[in-house]
């Protein structure tokens, strides 16, 4: 057994400690918010089978689907002509049956169709787990991400979409990320192409749309008519892309406008509601009525929405809406939700990039014995366990190296606070107490302690 | 796109609600645990090379390791030659380069010889991850389980030993499972084998020993014989195995057989020297002196222990060691230490066996306003704010449903306390609640449903 090379697959990460523990505080964070919501955790196998997979994302998702090869002897079930035609795509489904889930939407989807007599509607969901893309790895996307979703399924109400702006109110809340939470609703946007008289080309439309953040009004303007809209459709609808004013002014004016669409005048109303529902609740700035939101094309049915910093340039941080069918692909149809899911990866660059990770959050030691050895590692060994018993992260170094070499390891760890039990604190029954700070050294009962560290 | 058979891949599970929540506090008592006595998290990619993970766990494990197919063209790098004779255990190699982690050590050893200028050591290292092998799935036996794995390396330190029981100790006393924790170590039983004048004959001895458990010391007795092992040999085993009385007692007594082995008399006065560390810290019917535990052959250099559960016949709930080496085939040699590993599927069905999840362990609300739709709805939400303000896990039934479908749904959800916002109730100011377990109602103010939510 010869030395190995010594790499992880391209695209995917160790995490340190120090990175560990941050992430552990947005996962912590989101997950807490979930559950004073009431939502429900689940967890789906890491493998599916490919047939659970395939044809879900498109061709270009298909390409991007890690296989696992079958076990034993892979190739007895193979096509020979297959084999000798070294035809990669047709041989793949016959000698790997399993794959890596893409993401947690489509497993989510098979594992209400499989447990759907098991299971309570509306059902609330969690799910926090790894996904896998065989994508070409670049500098913020990785093989290997954690996606963090939340879905209700079973309810029209939009009370629902309510709920989850509040949840993602209140995860940037409490992470210190100033955000806006962009609204619209995919009717809205029908609406829009019926009011232009091109209800068919909604998905041109939503596309021309899509893009306003990146290349602006005019852009949209050249993208629109690249798309084979008419110059005097465009004039109509700038107006409408440009109502200002208040949330609720923007949803009237738009109303006014649409008031002929049917499906517009749906949107619309929808769009109001959920402002109800959230009125007092999230302050005005964060919440923001938005038009041109389309969040991509297939899937979403009613409202979208979509989380970007305020104070960062990055990407969306959060996104979701509402679809009409969820598991109709697994023959289950008519089962509607809304759903929402946290960009893991981005909140965490965007929270380096803000510096908003206090010390704070740090699980690892908050006091660190150095280890004298003899009678006073085992008096440190008693003083430890009845500060570990009031629940106060601690430890004693195990060797007894030099104190030098002790202090550098607890440097090193950031542990804030080291304490002396030499033969003389012994004695006296106390420690000695170094802040590792201010370099400030007092001598201390157990009971100080103990106060000092539950502060 | 037609319909997908709904399956899982055979060996793999989904987690429901109940069984995830059950889960998760099996996996946050180890975690607290971990945390509290300064572990560290880390994480590793569920890829890894296969250059990393061949070899590694001997030939039947590496059938057993999940290889990932190959990205795009896999086939175009593969022997033409092996093509043609349907080579499945060659051209593995070649057209899957990475694998899915089969236990959580090799990736350690590789992380940390990977990150060596990175880390502080001693490295005292949590590790919480599911892993993947394709072993034939049966009762209690699946493809993909999570490992809870806990190290301290870079000390030779036998107080690492003691820290580990401790945490032990702390895990099963929380989750309220009774245990044996078994301590013996390698090199006592290599003192064993010297003692009875074959030393060349020490992996012999300990698979014969590592059986007692299952077929006694009769049994033992055959296995000895039946590996070359003389009769008179076996006879001066016997009294070694049968030392008894108190730990201390059996220490001495094996202490006094080995005394002409230097390595014999060196894992005694380790494992004495680790009682020493503990005593007064773990209950003398906790942890036993038990000098035919061997725990596998190989790996293992020091001090090895085993968890059992006192009230239920299951294997073991936990168990570690000490290791001389565990970076040497990445090129690092000489780094010892000491770890261990939960089994948290093992736990899990101890613990419903003896009945010992709590219903208190849900994360699930504790309060579900009924909706009654109108002014009652906004008013509920008004409510709601404020109790999930204080932290509380609630909800409010999206829906304006029937009452009746609406209790089924908190009735099915375990939720204990249900909130009625009629017209009449918010014309006072005040809510219904109505406990579930007893059908009591009582009209209460919010700042009274606080406080009993918070109790």
């Amino acid at each position: 057994m010869g030395k190995a090379a010594i790499s992880i697959p391209k695209g995917t990460r160790d995490f340190l400690p120090e990175e560990m523990q941050r992430r552990k505080h947005i996962f912590n964070t989101i997950e807490g918010v979930y559950q004073k919501y009431g939502f429900l955790p689940i967890e789906t196998p890491a493998m599916e089978q490919m047939t659970t997979l395939t044809g879900k994302y498109g061709d270009e998702g298909d390409k991007l689907l890690f296989r696992i090869l079958n076990s034993g002897d892979f190739l007895s079930k193979a096509d020979p002509a297959l084999l000798e035609a070294k035809d990669a795509r047709g041989l793949a489904p016959q000698i790997a049956e399993k794959g890596l889930r893409y993401d947690l939407t489509v497993p989510f989807a098979r594992f209400v169709v499989q447990h759907r007599n098991e299971l309570t509607f509306p059902f609330r969901r969690y799910q926090i787990q790894p996904v896998w893309r065989a994508d070409r790895p670049q500098k913020g996307r990785y093989r290997e991400f954690y996606q963090c979703d939340a879905d209700i399924i079973g309810s029209d109400s939009l009370l629902n979409e309510a709920e989850l702006i509040q949840m993602i109110d209140e995860v940037f809340k409490k992470l210190g990320i100033g955000v806006h939470i962009k609204l619209n609703n995919r009717k809205i946007l029908a609406g829009i192409a019926e009011y232009l008289g091109k209800p068919e080309k909604l998905n041109d439309l939503t596309m021309a749309l899509d893009k306003m953040d990146k290349v602006g009004t005019e852009g949209v303007v050249t993208e629109l008519m690249a798309r084979g809209f008419l110059k005097e459709e465009v004039a109509r609808l700038l107006p409408l892309l440009a109502v200002d004013g208040s949330n609720a002014e923007k949803i009237d004016k738009l109303g006014a406008f649409l008031k002929e669409s049917t499906l517009g005048t749906q949107g619309v109303e929808e769009l109001s509601l959920v402002f109800r529902y959230l009125e007092g609740s999230i302050p005005k700035e964060v919440l923001q009525a938005d038009f041109h939101l389309a969040r991509g094309l297939d899937y979403y049915t009613g409202t979208i929405m979509e989380v970007v910093a305020t104070d960062f340039e990055m990407g969306s941080l959060c996104g979701g809406g509402r679809y009409d069918d969820l598991t109709g692909v697994f023959g289950f149809p008519g089962l509607s939700g809304v759903g929402m899911s946290f960009g893991a990866d981005r909140i965490y660059d965007v929270m380096m990039g803000l510096n908003l990770f206090s010390t704070q959050i740090r699980t690892a030691s908050r006091l660190m014995f150095v280890n004298f050895g003899g009678e006073e590692e085992m008096e440190s060994l008693r003083w430890l366990r009845q500060i570990r018993e009031e629940g106060i992260a601690s430890e004693i170094y195990p060797d007894q190296a030099k104190v030098k070499k002790q202090m550098a390891y607890a440097n090193a760890l950031h542990i804030a606070r080291v304490a002396f039990m030499g033969e003389e604190e012994r004695a006296q029954g106390l420690v000695k107490l170094k802040e590792m700070e201010s370099g400030e050294e007092r001598l201390l009962a157990l009971p100080e302690i103990i106060t000092l560290l539950k502060q």
